[in-house]
């Protein structure tokens, strides 16, 4: 299988820091975005537009997004829940519309107390009004491989929910692996038949680290399948609220030192990540859980 | 490609605590073999006699074999660098002998101020004094991808130090990523070459998570070649002398969760060896960097 050159997609200051409590200011949060927008990655979902009252750690969205200094030919992506979001992220100048939904109806319905029909519906206007916009849109669905409370995931679930959004137009799907419990086994059978459902290219994968085997799942999607688009997390930020205190997304930087070891294709630079890393660290007044932020850079 | 029963062998107490400074006592190693013993792991190896100028943390090696308690079926093998250790070792009634070089010129003249041939001439009397008191003898390869100092470790010097084992006589080899820079790519090449020069029964990899690639590394090695056996330590204790405060070997509980979650089959208890990384990670008075010590049992 041919290694296409890879598509990463940096996480950390949304789906990371959504869950770092209240500690990280709005300063703070800034300087992570920059550093990272000097280390070569081409997207940095920067922010959400959602209710500071079931997230407060995003509630300086609009803020963050005004203060970044933005390099030429990055994308700076927000996530959204509703009309109401787009036009808030619409004003931010968000250059990517990410929405949410699940492969699990028992984790949406807790996460968003919607079903997964209702949150499609929910899309609609979305994805009408991005598009209206001129911007992409990418669908996270989450728990695509296990779920907290349903157990196993199977990948026809997934292939579903892909299909309907496919219907609504978004321009590409982020499958997450949210508690980390996938095995490289569990991502073969789900690309077996999900990529006859789809092209390569509109897929992301979104590993959780949570039991240390997003790095082997990331690499055999991209060997043995030609996956390219991956998300991540610098720092490995994030958690999972089923798994207190656990690792969360995979970190950018071990995950582009694999895909470089492996002779992957990227224009990022470990260090400018580690460093990154160093600082969002200082920030949190906490170590961060990357295996590279434990090297002496 | 038929993926065989696991052989694990536990080295937190010997290579993970070697580095690990004087601070945990002769009663915390004992509670720690104790306790990995209840695990369902069959081998551990319990310590090293070497001399306690060069590696401090295993002055206490003896007490620590006599303190254990043995359970039938467990092997308690140890680290010996000389036929003075060879007796040290057979009067602490260890299960196995281990010995010690690399297939880097430059590691082994800084590690054990030999050249290869010379390691492997010292060897001679420890294996024949071995084999003579009825117990088998492991050699550890080490910087078998890697070498801080040389760089890229070429696959036929390691079948070169390899084959001169095997003539020694030698059961098993432990391969090593010493500074745990190998991906799956460097796996493949060093064993598409040397499966053909020594049965995989005699395999065994012993890989570091210093850069986050152990579990992808282990799985490939085990999925497309049928490799079995596997060195890493409960916690992911230890270190690289060369990478100051860098992770150590690749956790066993990680190693097995994610063995288990490709339809491996051993007889360890996971949840066993995560309450033996909380005994040691109190006893060192730090964390562990196992992925599996994060969450909550």
């Amino acid at each position: 299988m041919k290694r296409p050159a890879l598509r990463l997609v940096e996480v950390g200051p949304r789906d990371g820091l959504q869950t770092a409590g209240a500690s990280v200011s709005t300063a703070a949060k800034i300087a992570f975005v920059d550093a990272l927008s000097l280390s070569g990655l081409r997207e940095i979902e920067t922010g959400a537009f959602v209710s500071p009252k079931a997230v407060p750690e995003m509630a300086d969205s609009a803020e963050v997004f005004a203060g970044i200094a933005r390099r030429p030919g990055v994308i700076y992506s927000a996530l959204v829940p509703n009309e109401k979001g787009l036009e808030r992220a619409l004003a931010a100048k968000a250059g990517k519309i990410a929405v949410f939904t699940a492969a699990s109806e028992t984790f949406n319905q807790k996460n968003i107390q919607a079903s997964i029909s209702e949150s499609i519906e929910r899309f609609k206007p979305v994805v009408a009004g991005s598009k209206a916009a001129g911007l992409p849109v990418r669908a996270y669905i989450s728990t695509a491989f296990y779920c907290p409370f349903e157990g196993k995931i199977q990948p026809e679930a997934v292939i579903d929910v892909v299909r309907r959004l496919e219907e609504l137009g978004v321009a590409e799907h982020s499958i997450g692996d949210t508690i980390g419990r996938a095995s490289p086994d569990d991502v073969r059978r789900l690309l077996d038949l999900l990529l006859k459902s789809v092209p390569v290219e509109k897929i992301f994968l979104h590993f959780h680290d949570t039991y240390g085997m997003a790095v082997a799942n990331a690499l055999v999607a991209w060997e043995d399948y030609g996956v390219s688009g991956f998300d991540a997390s610098t720092g490995g930020v994030g958690g999972c609220p089923y798994a207190p205190g656990a690792t969360g997304n995979v970190a950018m930087e071990d995950l582009v030192f694999a895909f470089h070891a492996s002779g992957g294709a990227t224009k990022v630079d470990v260090k400018a990540l580690q460093d990154a890393a160093k600082g969002l660290a200082a920030a949190m007044g906490r170590p961060v859980s990357s295996r590279l932020s434990k090297l002496s850079l």
